[in-house]
């Protein structure tokens, strides 16, 4: 179970920091800027996840191959990001963000659910620790988050943690695990791709 | 003791919702949008509040019912929040944030007087508990949050933490739960009322 | 070692404060804001770093006198702010973020030291614990954090739990925290001074 552990972790990490770096090249920021950022948009989720099953101090903050790993992509993000395709460059952000917030659903859902959790709170800290790092993203650059603007985001994170929890009771955390992340990806991909989304209210009250 | 503290929970949440759906249908999110930030400006509180005295995982991930309940207000906010009077809205609005923010004052009290911390402990996790739902809907939104700038907010929280924890001394949780909350809607009441606040500088210097 | 640590907490609650009462009057906030975007700037990084830590509580919630301290520096910045001359007021805000910036560092790499964590975690939650305040504080009044915008911010602090971890390890924690301290504030002054930074990527690729 450590590498499906292991994998989750290091696939959310590369995801979410090409998705940081991206943001922050596109704010314009310098090359340090776009490495905190990267590695902020990364960490967050693993961070919080720890603290909220009381794992002290964060396994994240042990392991310096992640953190030269996250380094290493912000930079390579930062010197290619302008030379790709933009329609290539959209889907590359697409697709790591939907890995990312898979990868994170099923890395909290396994902490939650290793620590005996009930099924509402693995839910609740899946969706809490995959949507984290890109909540930190964008009100570090001043964006209102995508989880309050996009298609069915947060949404796809609370499903991937009562999925894996349902198939973990009856079957076993490593098929829980591949269940989850193939859940959170179908739902972002088909939410993009049908662009599922509810009616907004335009509301004409003045701000207070 | 633990119907009060239930019961402080749920009318927190419930303030707390309307005054985050509310945010979220005035920023023109969509329902997805607005039921996060109705979400997260309710439970956000509660989270810092058990992290802060070590109680994990935070109760408010274990209670599908008050997630049911934050989803219920924040739909029905979202579909009636057009219809209503304006003049009628504010009322609300400004009744339902000094509900929650006794409410909230009065949970972070009970939980830090119980873990048997002092005065000040309990003073400040009751300011940093009541007010912590509202700084993150401010900043989800890219608003300046309310605590910096409105009439007396953490003041009021602040001085609920210290007038539980000098009733609670000399009676019980249960009378300084009810003083709190008492004590707390009314400083907020008499500030909006005779909108007090100190002196703005006006600052010439230019943004560094 | 106790009186080493209760130094560089003052220090950095002084420093911390300075630096957001400061941007709290150049916002145009009130008396309280000022006052409140004081204490929550000093105040984040030492709740940070006990959280990481697991101190529960986190010590700053029990020290009424440091509550005191960052209220009454907080009131003298607010009225003093407009008085002073553009040019020594700039100095101040610079020499008192690295003296902050330096005694966080220190204070978190300490805490995590003590804690028998490994060099990289001291390191990760010196940086982390150093910047928790600015950015915080930056956050809170819409702006982009200096950390993703300023010269080598969060790498001073990093390098600061460096050097305090091996220190610590051929001499004593009274030695690192000096050495750690220096190290901090001589980075930022030569960043500041020689002004260094890495090379922007104008990005032309159109907001997602």
């Amino acid at each position: 179970m450590f590498n499906a552990l292991e994998i989750m972790n290091i696939l959310g990490v590369i995801s979410f920091t090409i998705s940081g770096a991206s943001k922050g090249v596109k704010k314009e920021l310098d090359l340090f800027g776009t490495i905190v950022l990267g590695i902020v948009t990364s960490y967050a989720g693993g961070i919080v996840a720890d603290l909220l099953v009381g794992v002290i101090p964060p396994t994240i903050l042990k392991q310096w191959q992640l953190l030269l790993l996250s380094i290493s992509v912000s930079i390579t993000t930062f010197f290619y990001y302008k030379q790709l395709n933009k329609k290539f460059l959209t889907l590359v952000l697409k697709v790591s963000d939907a890995i990312g917030l898979a990868a994170f659903a099923a890395y909290g859902a396994y902490l939650a659910y290793s620590h005996g959790f009930s099924l509402i709170t693995v839910a609740m800290i899946s969706s809490i620790v995959a949507s984290g790092g890109g909540v930190l993203r964008d009100v570090l650059v001043n964006d209102v988050p995508l989880i309050l603007t996009k298609e069915i985001y947060a949404t796809a994170a609370l499903s991937g943690g009562i999925v894996y929890y349902l198939v973990a009771s009856i079957s076993s955390q490593g098929y829980a695990t591949v269940v989850t992340i193939l859940t959170v990806i179908t739902i972002r991909i088909l939410a993009i791709k049908y662009n599922l989304h509810l009616p907004i209210i335009k509301a004409e009250v003045e701000n207070r």
